[in-house]
C-alpha cells in the first residue's frame, strides 16, 4: 500500500487562480516512469512542457500532443550537460524528479543538477541511502521493522534489499544465516547483484502487502484517514529537522497493514511515484479537495505556477 | 460482490432542477464510514453540511473545506441528546445513516432519533436482526443460504456470524458440531464474542467471494444486468410488505456469484454502504445516468434537494 | 491483460468538430456485452441511437433515456431479416460489432449483413477461426506460444481451446495425449463440447495471466508503452496485407507478461471488447489524448460523426 501525500506545509496549494505572469516557468522531467501524467498535468495548467528523452524513445512521445519540446538524449547523464542545462535555463524549467531519476544516476550527480528541482533534492539521497532512509524513518516516529545490520543475527524472518530504486529486484527472503548465504551467492552467480554489494536486512513483516495493491486503486477505511495524516505531518517535521529545507514536494510512505489495521512503514519515495499513473484523472481522494480531474502532476504544476506567480518558486524547488 | 442501487420507487431522482428555496434543508451525518463522501456531495448540491463528530476526529475533518459545521460529541450516543436535535432541528437537516450508526447504537435508540431519518430507519432493525433479515432477503425471492438454527445439525459447511454490522469480525467457519463449539469458545476466550452471545449459523456458499472485491470496481456482464434489477425491485416489493413505508433510500444487496454466474445473497444493507466511497467522482454506472460525476453520496443530497424543493421530504424520510 | 487500441491509420480521430450535418448517421449494436457503453457514448456525441434487443430485455434496455429506438427480435440472427434491414437503412445505421455477434452467428451470416459494420467485418473471420487467428498473429510478429498440430505431439503443458469466442468456457490444460484425451472425453459426456469439435492445442505460458486482470483497471509501466504501441502498428500492417482494407477500427491484443516484462500474446479480438465497459467514464489513457471524459464506445462514436462528415464513411466501414 502506498499513500500519495502532498506537502501542505507550503500554504500555497489552495490558492485558486494564477494571477500574475510576468515570468513564464516550463515543467520539465525525463522521458520515463510518470513523464506523461507530469506534462499533461502541466499543459492542463497551461505550462509550457519540456521532456529529456533518449533518442529511442523519441516516437512514443511525439505522439502526445501536449508535450512542447523534446530534448533528445543518447543517455539521461546528459540532463547534466552544458547543452541540456542551457535549453532548460532558457524555458525557466523545473525539473520534476521521480524514479527514473533517481535509479539512473548518483546523489552526487543529482545534487550537481543546476536546473530547479522541485521539491528537495537533498532528500533523495536519504531515499537512496538505506541508513539514511531508515534514520528519516525512525525520527519521523514511523513503524519502522527491526533492521539487521549482521547476517549472523538472523533469528527470524528477514527480507533482504538492495540500495536505490530497483523496484524489488533481487530482494529475497531469508530464515537463517545459511539461509541468507546461499541466497545471496546465487543472485552474485546470476549477475543480478554484485558481490561486493552490500544488502540491508530488515524484518519481515506480513500483511496486506504493497506490492499486490500498488498500481490497484484502494479507499481506506475513514477511521483509518487520521492515522495517515497524522504519519504524513510527522513524516513532513522529521524532514525539516533532518534535510532543510524539508519536504516541501510530493512524497509517498509505502507499508503494509496488519490484521489489527496497525501500519508498518518499510519505504518512502521523497518524489512523485509512478503508482499515482493509475490516478490519471484524479482519485477518489483528490476529488474530495478539488471540483475538476486533478492528477498529481497536475498538482505539482498547479503549485508551480501559482508560487511562480507569487515569486516564491524558491520555496518549493531546490 | 456488494450492488449498489438507490430505489427509484418515489419517482423523484430524474428530475433536474431545484426550483424552489422556500425551506433550506441541510445536510448531517456521523463522522465516519462514508462521511466525506456524503458531506461533499451535499456541498456539490449546493446544500449546508454538518457533521456530528467525535472530538478525537475534529483535526481531521476540519481539514475538508465543504464541511460547514461540525457538533462535536464525547460519543455518537449523544445524537439523541437535546442538544444536538435541538441544533440539527434549527437547520432542518436531514440525517443520513451508515454503517457506524447501525453499529454503535441499538435499534431502539436509532428509532427514538427526532432528527427526519434519509430512507427508512425501521428497516435498520430489520439488517441487525438475522431472524428479520432471513425473513425480508426470502420475502424478496432472493436466493440466500439455508440457516441452520441448531448447531447439533451441522452436517456440511457453515459460516457463523454474529449480529449486527461487525464487519466480518468473529465470524468463522466450521464443519461439525464439534468444531463449531471449539471455534466458538475460542472465540469467547479471546473476548471477540460474548459466551451468551447467539450467532447465526448459514450454509457456506463458494463462488467470487464479497469480500474480496468489496472495495475494487468491478463491471458486470451486461447479460447479468437484468437480474440485478429484478432483484432490486423485488427488494423493493417485500420491504414495502414487512417495514412500511418500504425501501425509500439506496440499499446494498451482497452476495457470491457461483460458476454458472448463479447469485447467492448473504446480507443487504438498507442504507448507503461504505464500498461506495471509491466512487466518490461517480461508477461506470452512475455515468450511463448523469452527465456529470455522481456519487452515492451527491445522488442522496440530489434526491432531498428536489424532495424539499416539491414538498415530498416525507416520502424520503423517516 | 488486454490492450485497447483504436487504429488511428484513418487519420480521422483527432478532428475536434463535426461541421457537416447533411446526411444523418444512427448507431445501431445488438442488445448485449458492451451495447449500453456503446449507445451512450453516440449519444454523448449527439448521434441517433439503435438498440436491436431480444424480447426478454426490453425492460432492462428501456430504463435508459440515451437508447432512442429498441427494435424487438425473438434472436439475433434476424438482424438480416428484411424488416430488420431496412429499418437500420432508413436510419443511415452503422452497426457495431461485438462479441455477442460473433458468438451467436457464423462468419458467413456476419459477412451477409448489409447494414455497414463498423470497421472490417471480414477480419472477424480471422478472430473466429484458430488457424487464420494464429496466421495473422505471426504476420504481425507477434509472440506466440506454439500451436501443437496433433495431440499425440504434446510433450510440455498445453491449453486446449474451441473455436469462436466461447469466453474460455471448456478451455482446458493437459500435459500429455492420455491426459488431452480423458479431460476431453469428461467434457463431450458432460455436453461442453460436441464429439467431433476441432481443439486449438496452444503451448501453455505462465505469467500475468489475461483473465486475472480483464475486468479491473491496470496502468503499464511508462517504459512498456512503446513496445505496445509497436505491437499495435505491426497488427494493423499485417491486416493491410491480409485481410483488406485491414484493422480500420478499434482491437484488442491479449496475452501475458512474464517475469521478464515479455509479452506473449494468446488472443486479438478485432472489435471493441467488453473489458472496456469499466472504462465507461474513460481510461487513464484516454485522459491523455480527450480533455473530457472519453469511453471507447463514444470514441467509436466521434469517428463516425467525423468521417460522415467528411464524406469518407467506407473509410471505417465494411
Amino acid at each position: 500500500m502506498k499513500f500519495l501525500i502532498i506537502s501542505q506545509k507550503s500554504g500555497l496549494i489552495h490558492k485558486a487562480y494564477w494571477y500574475n505572469q510576468n515570468r513564464l516557468v516550463s515543467v520539465a522531467t525525463l522521458g520515463s516512469h510518470c513523464a506523461l501524467q507530469v506534462l499533461k498535468g502541466a499543459k492542463d495548467e497551461g505550462l509550457k512542457t519540456i521532456l529529456v528523452s533518449e533518442k529511442k524513445r523519441e516516437k512514443l512521445y511525439k505522439r502526445f500532443k501536449f508535450i512542447d519540446e523534446i530534448i533528445l538524449v543518447d543517455s539521461f547523464s546528459e540532463i547534466t550537460s552544458d547543452e541540456c542545462q542551457t535549453k532548460l535555463s532558457e524555458n525557466n524549467s523545473v525539473l520534476i524528479p521521480h524514479g527514473t531519476l533517481i535509479a539512473q544516476m548518483t546523489s552526487e550527480k543529482i545534487e550537481s543538477i543546476k536546473t530547479p528541482i522541485f521539491g528537495n533534492k537533498w532528500i533523495l539521497r536519504w531515499e537512496s541511502d538505506r541508513e539514511l532512509k531508515e534514520k528519516l524513518m525512525l525520527e519521523a516516529k514511523l513503524d519502522v521493522p527491526k533492521a539487521i545490520s549482521d547476517p549472523k543475527d538472523i533469528d527470524r524472518l528477514v527480507i533482504a534489499k538492495r540500495q536505490g530504486a530497483a523496484g524489488g529486484k533481487g530482494y529475497f527472503m531469508a530464515s537463517s544465516e545459511d539461509d541468507y548465504n546461499k541466497k545471496r551467492e546465487k543472485l552474485i552467480s546470476q549477475g543480478v547483484i554484485k558481490s561486493d554489494e552490500k544488502l540491508y536486512l530488515q524484518t519481515y513483516h506480513s500483511g496486506v502487502l504493497a506490492d499486490v495493491h500498488t498500481n490497484s486503486p484502494l479507499v481506506l477505511r475513514e477511521s483509518l484517514l487520521d492515522k495517515v495524516y497524522k504519519m504524513g505531518e510527522n513524516f513532513v517535521d522529521a524532514s525539516r529537522d533532518l534535510v532543510p529545507p524539508g519536504m516541501n514536494g510530493p512524497f509517498c510512505i509505502e507499508g503494509v497493514y496488519d490484521e489489527e489495521a496497525s501500519f508498518y512503514t518499510f519505504e518512502f519515495s521523497a518524489r512523485i511515484v509512478a503508482g499515482t499513473n493509475i490516478y490519471m484523472n484524479g482519485s477518489p481522494y483528490s476529488s474530495l479537495i478539488y471540483d475538476e480531474p486533478m492528477s498529481m502532476g497536475r498538482r505539482i504544476a498547479r503549485e508551480i505556477k501559482e508560487a511562480n506567480s507569487t515569486n516564491q518558486l524558491e520555496k518549493i524547488t531546490t
